[in-house]
């Protein structure tokens, strides 16, 4: 499967993919552990950063897995529900924001290149917003698997991660929706302030969301339906990239809550497919720390970041690659005659 | 000051200190908060990177602090203590992982190259361990002030932060003594697995301490004393070093549960002694956050790591160089022409 290019040709084939796809790779995994306990520390000593080593020899097959190529994937969309007025910045900003992370000015720029990846923006039709949930689906079935296979064909085959994030003026509300309807639970849990939304805001946002999972009601238990019919072309970009990246075996450092969101339909058609991803990071939005507890992922950043952008995965790809550089560069008690306890 | 070496004559001198050092810069900090408001990203949503950058532009004197030269310092120690069976490993591994430190095997090698500091380390007379501190004091005044000094003049003064560790077989046994002393409770609270003791090695831990602290009950208050009679040089280096980078205005990320509480005795002498100081960690060892409470420090990462060695400030060394990165580099709403909310 790793040598072909990813593509999906029907939403429902989301239902059966877990199986056609790469599992890791369990005695890598546990070579990697067993380096671990030789190097010159006491065992387990080095906390998470073990773990993460191990996760990535698991995904690259190797007990001395290496990051030579890192890939950074920012999705841009505009969103339909922004005529509910659920956001204080005007859509423009999508396409003022692009050009910003084109031109290098953005906190994702400096957080790539202090952390060594490479970024690429993919702009989605930001002129054709999707449609508003509250009146209709957001996209149609063909439109989401056009987003999806444009996400998928970003992914370099030949990275040794990717880091995703996304840019959508409105797509927080995007996000708690989508959160809100294959999770359940009170609307009101999902929703927090975004880039900035008040009491009144956050109130409208509710509204918006409920009125949105009432017209869907229908789709329940139907994950790929509901990305299509709540979600946005950069959410469905996402869940491609997530599912590429998984056919070529590339773990995969998810970014804040809305990033997290747009692959709970993923979650949703079956927990595995994301069994290659990291949590980058727990925002300040408070519905992520909800979603990560739903999914299982423990992040490996805390602090109260709120941008979105890619930006907690990047700054966590340099944890990353301090676990390998221990994993790989450290000695052994034997290589450099220190006594075992 | 900052155009002499530091230097302490007397321990008693520590009491008077905070007034001849100087503080960080109010409009500096300001303004690079005023800077931080106005780059393209919502106010407030990088979170921590903001205060972190804030931080560094008070202590440089700033709005646009940089990071050219970032020294690891590592100060390595023996300790009578050991004699009481308060470790597994035996006493020899201090010099042997000094010499893996030397020829760059070990986890703060890779953690200093991965994220740019230049690491020195600095073995303080390891074939002479300090005394026994439930017979006696561990060292002199003039021990401790050797160290002290030692420690202080190892500090390079055009250093733009300085990442302190440690090492010494038995030195978790030390913190908790040294924690005990400075902010009371039970032992039981302040000792922990250190390297990997059992239920039995943590029972012997809490014994010879409160058979220490019983032994120098008379010093009880006397923060500097208490540093002379229940500390070892690596922790009295500790101590010099943030001073001396005080002096210079330079900002300091402290380590583990071993490496703050080598500073609880400055906390003891004058909290504003360690307003300079950063928690890069909270580690796996319990003690670490009580102390850390105890000091009003919040740690900068938590990854469940016990190792010491500066591990967890080098660590944190990356996440400060990326909240400058995004601090200088960012491009602000009017450069950028994105619009405001």
């Amino acid at each position: 499967m790793s040598n072909m290019p990813f593509e999906l040709s029907a939403l429902a084939d989301l239902i059966s993919l877990p199986a056609r796809l790469p599992q890791g790779d369990p005695q890598a995994a546990e070579a990697a552990r067993a380096r671990q306990n030789a190097l010159t520390k006491p065992p387990g000593s080095l906390g998470r950063l073990e773990a993460l080593a191990t996760f990535m020899a698991a995904w690259h097959g190797t007990d001395r897995p290496v990051i030579n190529k890192a890939q950074a994937l920012v999705f841009a969309g505009n969103h339909g529900i922004c005529a509910q007025g659920v956001n204080p910045y005007p859509q423009d900003v999508t396409a003022q924001m692009v050009a910003n992370f084109e031109a290098g000015g953005a906190a994702i720029n400096q957080l790539c290149r202090a952390n060594g990846a490479d970024l690429s923006v993919v702009a989605l039709d930001l002129d054709r917003p999707t449609g508003d949930f509250t009146e209709g689906p957001a996209m149609s079935e063909a439109e989401t698997l056009a987003a999806m296979n444009r996400g998928a064909a970003a992914v370099d085959p030949g990275a040794d991660v990717l880091i995703l994030g996304e840019m959508g003026i409105g797509n927080s509300t995007i996000a708690a929706a989508l959160a809100a309807a294959i999770f359940g639970g009170d609307v009101a849990r999902w929703v927090g302030p975004g880039t900035g939304a008040d009491a009144e805001g956050l109130k409208r946002k509710v509204d918006v969301i409920e009125r949105g999972l009432a017209r869907h009601d229908g789709l329940k238990g139907n994950a790929p339906a509901l990305l299509a019919a709540l979600g946005g072309r950069e959410q469905a970009a996402i869940c491609g990239a997530v599912l590429a990246a998984r056919a070529a075996c590339i773990p995969v450092i998810l970014d804040g809550f809305i990033c997290t969101a747009a692959v709970a339909p993923l979650h949703g058609a079956s927990p595995a497919l994301l069994d290659h991803c990291l949590a980058g990071h727990v925002s300040a939005e408070p519905g992520h720390r909800l979603l990560l507890e739903a999914m299982g992922k423990e992040p490996v950043l805390s602090f109260d970041m709120r941008l979105g952008e890619g930006s907690g995965a990047a700054l966590a790809l340099g944890i990353l690659r301090a676990a390998l550089e221990c994993h790989n560069g450290m000695a052994t008690f034997g290589e450099a005659g220190v006594s075992e306890a």
